[in-house]
């Protein structure tokens, strides 16, 4: 099963300065801005192939501890998939602890779930389905 | 000009490990192997529409000084562009410092420069021509 590259999480003290920052670099065009329930603004920028998500927290949560403790800049990497379902099963089998047990709501209504950084190379992965796909 | 995710570069202590660990994760294929002259091993695996990049030192170096702050994890953002010189120049424009002032060879011999973090909302961006585009 195919798997290829959604986004690029990047936690951020300012969207606004970040994105125009990526934009004038990237010509990357602001596709996406939500407010998510979990004290975090996000705002996705498209390149060609996929795109890059900027997180800024706006409260206490596991974004504002990444930036207090490694300062702005990657924070995970998407990955998307056609069945998260099959994904997540596959890798707990492959003994790898999943954050998320099952598949959540995440940004854009899509589906989502996280992997431990432990188990994988120090990568957080984050499977993103999309909702339309 | 359009730029897209050319790879995700990843920072590891054993390149024969973490490539096991996506290969099962990701069904990602091993691509391509080279030792670069700067005391590095790397090795790409293809996801759908772009790569991961393992990155491990056998030498001192910046990628041995990354795993020893750091621990194994993303390193930087391989971004493609059609054309590297203005790129950079539109860079530069834009007040960012490149560590590469001009493209140089990366691997598969395509001409890669990399931006200063600093600058870039702490990420690190190669920027990446690939030689037969």
């Amino acid at each position: 099963m195919n798997h290829w590259i959604d986004h690029l999480g990047v936690a951020t003290e300012s969207i606004e300065r970040t994105a125009r920052t990526f934009r004038g670099l990237f010509d990357a065009e602001l596709v996406h801005e939500e407010t998510m329930p979990d004290g975090l603004e996000i705002a996705f920028l498209a390149l060609e192939n996929a795109t890059i998500e900027l997180l800024q927290p706006t409260d206490s949560g596991t974004v504002r501890r990444f930036l207090d403790r490694s300062g702005a800049g990657i924070h995970h990497f998407g990955v998307g998939t056609p069945d998260i379902e099959a994904s997540l099963t596959a890798a707990v089998t492959a003994g790898i602890t999943p954050i998320d047990e099952t598949p959540r709501p995440g940004a854009m209504g899509h589906e989502v779930a996280f992997l431990h950084p432990r188990d994988t190379g120090g990568v957080l992965v984050e499977f993103v389905q999309h909702s339309a796909s």
